[in-house]
Formats: structure tokens, sequence, C-alpha cells
């Protein structure tokens, strides 16, 4: 049996070692939509691996490598680590309080571009490691990780390279790249993800922009083509007007929504966080708009882009326009099948000038929560937070948890050191460093009972 | 009376002298949308003006100040010219060949951001009044000069700067800041503006950009409020859809429909020039397109921005959207009445939450086809030419000739330095030498035969 009161002295006694690791990981800008420094944050990842005993190969996959690595345990089952050390683009830069790259801890919390997703999961379940090394000599089981490079660009590689390299990737288990407390700090066990289809479209109507006194009256205007095809897609009742959108979706089951039904509220804290003043579809809070969230499959402006945007007035009529669009999709929706509608619809409707170009997508997937794996690590989760963890049946984000419940037929569980002010994909990125210390001792904890588990 | 050889002869022998006084004003850059080089530009056109003894002064406007100018002649005939020195932004600037603030020569043409748009305009003025000096020793009639730093955001302090020195301005015709010959190279006579109602529109939906895979289904997107604002305005069969905005709309008579009539095709120099593959409103060409072109009201998209506009994705939904648009008037259409409108029909379409600022607009003017001053203007047009001057009735840009007609009830001409292939507003903007020259020359005549006409 480990000693998990040696294991807790060693990770607070060994805590800001793990940070300045961290600090330096952040340090190194990897910014996959940029393709900013991907190489060399794989081959920093790769040595932290080394240094800790495991085998490791950095594995080509026709975009960003991913990294893998092995080291046997005692026991012989295998546990898999999901992670990546790709972020999301730093912008915009000027609402950062300290520079996205040069990470700064204040008030108890580390900022910088990808601290928390998904950097501060990768140290802290290295740091989780390194206490039981310490502890035993040995791991308790096999362990496996595999960290991608293409997480914040929809893991573009990903499938293929997880069915070419079935073999060495086999395991019975796995955790997944994230998790986190809710806003009550109770620790959240995510068991599934919504599908994305993520494009780019765009119109060119001349091949330079016109002023917009000549042209206005008799030329085509690529702002307002984009505009209307946008609008073709879905109106201000939010329903997405794709024939056959919603023919594949799965609402959610009974067990489903008493799983939602037990979870707090959460309108509230949107409020105040997003600043925003009322939801969609007439929803003040309660269940519904938990599962709204999560259940429901979206069309998403992400960004538009067209003419003249400085300050003042430029009259000009624009020549090229685009927009970038993410579609959440939920069980049984897949991306394939949504492209294919969408570029069928948009043809349709005399949109047929309109470009769309296929930026990735992820199918949905999910883990069965009656697993006995979830049980484990819901379980081990309760001596270190002080409180049971709490089963959420489907989160509102995406990744590529479908390639391997499809691939490898394995469970997933999320255990990591988010919470809700995280600030992931948005400026002022943050770790709540009293979060990362328990983090590793959940991840010390779930290594050593799985080893045990019959 | 003036010897026009001798005029011709002095032009041509200090082309190169007035071009460089070109190159040092285009030099200085003059942005009004970003107020950009504005006082400095203001004082390098006094200091042209004074160099020819005109009486200058710097005049305030409470946005960028005014240049005004007066030297005595023979007559006691005023001729007033209307320029402006302000300059559209530069950008993009990655499609220039050669910086927009360095003026160079490349075949016969001048390069430079606002070397058309109004600056050439302003030195060939200078460089006709610098022949007459140096043939009479003085003017053949008296001339003015109001030289404004505003024209590119439609002018927003001009109306209230003549009403209130509508002595000082007092005159009795105008020639306006542009003019130019046609893809033929024969000149043109533009009688008539369209106003203007330029808008930015702007919503807010939160107070920071959420991650879409929490808020896509249920945070409103200001992307997506701001696709549906703008599509109640217009939809793809061009019909804007404000209540009333063709109301005031007064069609062509029958006098512009027989001068449109016996304009050249413009069809073919507009695919060419601008890729435009097809027109609006199944149009083809021929004199269908012209009226089209400078007849009908407009709602035209300039700009669009909002969420990510970097490359690949981010999935993010954005809290902030904004389009520029502007709405191109036709008589007796207003800014004031359309601005109204526009208000009252996006609440009415429950987009109370889109916000609009005003940036500036012009209400239409035009000046009376068989006024005898434009008889003038056509008349001294052929000699230098070789081809008679065509009258266009109305065009498609607009410009404060509003303020002029309505308040000093002068007529107002075109005679200018510009052709179809000029650039204006756009990257590489350029003046042909040859028809700087010309232009010279016709503004020589124009004085001249001014101070004799009964």
């Amino acid at each position: 049996m480990t000693d998990f009161a040696q294991i807790d002295t060693y990770l607070e006694a060994n805590l800001n070692q793990s940070l300045e690791e961290l600090r330096r990981l952040v340090a190194q800008p990897s910014v996959a939509a940029q393709n900013l420094g991907l190489q060399a944050c794989a081959e920093l990842v790769a040595e932290m691996l080394h240094k800790r005993g495991f085998s490791v190969q950095i594995l080509p996959t026709g975009g960003a490598p991913v990294v893998f690595a092995e080291r046997k345990g005692r026991s012989d089952k295998t546990l898999l680590f999901y992670n990546h050390y790709d972020v999301q683009p730093a912008e915009p830069l000027e609402l950062w309080e300290s520079p996205p790259f040069q990470p700064e801890i204040r008030d108890g919390k580390m900022y910088g571009r990808g601290i928390s997703d998904d950097k501060s999961h990768i140290t802290s379940r290295l740091f989780a490691i390194d206490a039981l090394l310490a502890e035993d000599g040995e791991l308790p089981c096999n362990v496996k990780f595999v960290i991608e490079g293409e997480e914040e660009i929809s893991s573009v590689h990903l499938p293929q390279f997880v069915h070419s390299h079935k073999e060495l990737l086999a395991a019975d288990a796995c955790v997944w790249e994230f998790g986190s407390v809710d806003h009550r700090d109770v620790p959240m066990q995510y068991l599934g993800l919504r599908g994305i289809c993520y494009v780019e479209l765009s119109v060119e109507t001349a091949s330079i922009d016109v002023h917009s006194g000549i042209g206005g009256s008799i030329f085509p205007n690529a702002a307002w083509r984009l505009v209307w095809a946008l609008n073709s897609l879905k109106g201000p009742d939010e329903r997405i007007r794709i024939p056959g959108y919603y023919d594949d979706v799965l609402p959610p089951s009974e067990r489903d929504k008493a799983l939602m039904a037990a979870l707090p509220e959460v309108s509230e804290e949107y409020r105040t966080r997003y600043g925003v003043q009322q939801f969609l579809h007439g929803l003040d809070g309660g269940v519904e708009l938990r599962i709204a969230e999560a259940f429901q499959p979206t069309c998403t402006i992400c960004g538009l882009t067209s003419g003249y945007q400085g300050k003042g007035s430029k009259t000009v009529l624009p020549a090229r326009a685009s927009a970038k669009v993410d579609f959440r999709l939920v069980p049984n929706q897949t991306p394939e099948k949504v492209l294919k509608a969408l570029r069928a619809h948009l043809d349709a409707q005399g949109f047929a000038d309109v470009r769309v170009d296929y930026l990735g997508g992820e199918a949905p997937a999910r883990t069965d929560p009656d697993d006995p794996f979830v049980e484990l690590v819901v379980r081990t989760a309760q001596p270190v937070y002080g409180v049971p963890m709490q089963i959420v049946p489907m989160i509102g984000g995406s990744g590529p948890n479908h390639v391997f419940t499809e691939t490898l037929g394995i469970p997933i569980v999320t255990a990591g050191v988010g919470y809700p002010g995280s600030q992931a994909h948005a400026p002022n990125e943050n770790l709540r460093i009293d979060l990362y210390l328990k983090g590793a001792r959940h991840i010390a904890r779930i290594l050593s009972a799985f080893a045990e588990a019959s």
C-alpha cells in the first residue's frame, strides 16, 4: 500500500520546483493556429519525460509531432495519459496584465497562455509521478503518455495517428487532458465531450476593393454576400437552418437528466464572470440551462473580417470577406456529415460563391457513467478534495476523446487542475496553485488504486 | 486676351518643378480617419498659397482646420476653388508597390496615397496660377481657395464652417475638388453628387470573449447579432428594408436620362479594372447600369470586424462585433432622415442592442446642366483635350457640394486631373502626368474666360 501521507509531504516540499518546471514549459510558445514553437515545445516535453526514466519518442503526424512516452510499473495494468502541448493564440495581447509567454505568479495564481490549457496538466502528472517514484522507487502500474500538438486546432492529425499506433497506445483506461473543480471548489468528473466542425467561410467578389461611390449600387459586395450566407445558417430564433442538421441528435437519457439535475446552479456565475445579461432560448438558469449548454448542437460565429476595420470611416466596397464558424456536435452527429450538409445548403440557398474551408473537426463521444474506472477516480478524489467528486455526463467543449473510445475501446476520465476562472482561450489565463497541488495528489492516488483494482 | 501659347509653353517648361511640389505635399501624410498629420499638411498648403501672393488664413473648425486663401485679380468676378488636403487611410499597406507616402514616378505616372484624391488637384491649380502670373503679372479675376481637411470623413465640420463664413467665401462660381477624363480620355463634366450617411453599427453581448464550448448554445453572440441586424437592412434582392427609405427618392428626369444615354459604355472597363464577374439587378451594361450607379441610393457594408481573425481556428464566442456601413443618398434624401429611420428600424426589428454611431454625412446636390458657367467650362476644355467635354448630370460619389450650392447659391463644375485608373481610395493610387499638364492648361483657360464672361 502506498503511504499517501509521505506522498503528500513530498508534493508540498517540492511544489516550487514543479512550478519552476511549469514556468519553463509555458515560456515556450506553442501556438498551433500560428504554427509557432511546436517542435521546440515537443522537445522540451520529451526532455521532461526522459528525465523521469520514460522511454520517449517524438513521432511525426503530418502536422505537429506527438510526444509518446512509456514506463513500466509493478502491476501489468496500463494507464494512458492524453495531453497536449499546444496552446490557443494569445491575442488580443493588449488585454493581458502580464506577457502571455512570461509566466508570473500573483495572489496564489500563475498566469500565462496555455498554463491551464494544458501545460499545468502535463507537469502536475509528472509531479505525481515524481512523488510515487520518490516513495516506491517504481511506478505502481505501467504509464503511457500521448501528448499531441494540435488539440487547439481540432487535433487534425490525431485520429490517423491513433489508428496507426493502436498497439503502441494500448491501455486499460485513460486520464484526459483536463479536469477541474467547479465554482464551489467541488471536483467534477466530465464524461462526455461534444464534437466540433470548424470551418472558414469566404467570399471574393472583385479583384480589388472598390470606392463605394462607384460600386455601391451595381457591384456585388463580399461583406453582404457573407452576411446573407451566414444568415441562411441560423436566424435570431437560434434554430440552425441546414436541412437535416438535427436528424442525428440523440437527446439526453433519463440517467443523464438526473445527473445534470444534481449539478449546482451556474447562471449567476456565468452572469458575473462573462458579463452576460441574459441567456438564449429564454432560459434563466436551472437544469434546463445546463442541459442546453452540453446537449444542444450549435453554430457559432468565432470571427468576422472584411474591408476597412480601422478608426473612423473609409468608403470602400470590400472585395473579400470571411468568417470563422464552429459547429459543436452532440451524439450522434459527425463533422463529415455536417460539412457535407453545409455545402449543400449554401449551394441550395444561392451561395455557391461562398467557399467553405474545413479547418478541423471531431466526433462527439462519451464514457459510461457506471464504468468501474469512473467509480475509482471519483472515490480517490474524496480524501484530496474533502468532498465527493460529482459526475457530469456531458460538457459543451470538444476534444479527440472519440478517437480513443472508438479506436482503443477504453473508458476516459477527467482529473485535473482547472477551475472556472482559468480564462482558458482568453487573456490572463491562469492556474490556482492550491489546485495544482491537489491535482497531483489525486493523480498519485489514481495510479496507486488503479494498480490494485481487479 | 491671355496668350495661351505662352501659358502652355510655361507649363511645359515648369512641369518638373510643379511635380516636385506635389511630391512634397504627398510625402506629408494627412489621414483624416486616423487624425494623422492634418495640422502639418494644412501648414504646408498654406505656405504654398502664400508663396503665390495669396493672403492665407488657417481657420479652426472644431476638427481639422480649413486653409482659406484669397488673391485679387483684374476683373471683379470671383472664382472659388474647393479642395481638400486630407487623404484616405493607406491600408492595406502590403498591396502598395511603393510606400504610400514616398511618391514615386513609374511609366509616366506618379504614385502615392492622396496623389489623385486630392493633392494633385491642389497643385495643378497652383501651377495654372503660376502660369497666369508669369504671363500677366496678375490674375484675370479674384480667386479664393477653401481647402478642408475632413473630406474623407464626410466633411464633418464643413457645413457649419461655410455657414459662418458666408461673406468670406462669397463667389460667383466654384470649381470642385476633382474632375477627370473617362476611359476614352474624354474630359467629363460631373454636375451632381450623391449624399452619404456613414455609420458604425456595434454590438456588445458580454464583457469578455467566451470559449465557444461553454457559451455556444446559451450565450448571445455579438457576431450573430450583428449579422442579423445587417440582414434586416438589406436582403439578397438588394432592396433596402428600412421603412420609408425610398420615399424621398427623386428619379432622374428625361434630360438626365438623355445625358446619361449619351455617355459611353462602362461595363467592360469595370469588369477588367475591378475583376467583377457580374453586376447587380441582372444588369449587363448600357444606360441602365450607368443610371443605377448614380441615381440609386445604396446601403454598403464597408467593413466587418469581430472575434478571431488570425490564421487557423480559435474556438471563441465574440463579446463584440462591429460594421462600417455607408448609405449613398440621392435627391431628395437627407442623412438626418436616414439616420433616424435606421435607428427606428433596428429598434422595431428587435435590435435595440445594436448601437449606431454616426461617423458623418452629406446631403446630395446638383448643378443645372444648362447653367452658363457649365457652358464656359465645357467650351474651354475643347482646345486642351481636343474633344468636347461631356456632361454627366450625376455620379455615384459624394462630397460637400450641397453646402456650397445651398449656402452660397453658386454653380459648381468639375475640372481636374483624374482618370479611371487613379485607384482613389485603393492601394497604388496614382496620377497620370500627361493629365496633370492638361488639367493645369484647362484651369488657366477657365480663369481667363471667366474674367471676361458677362
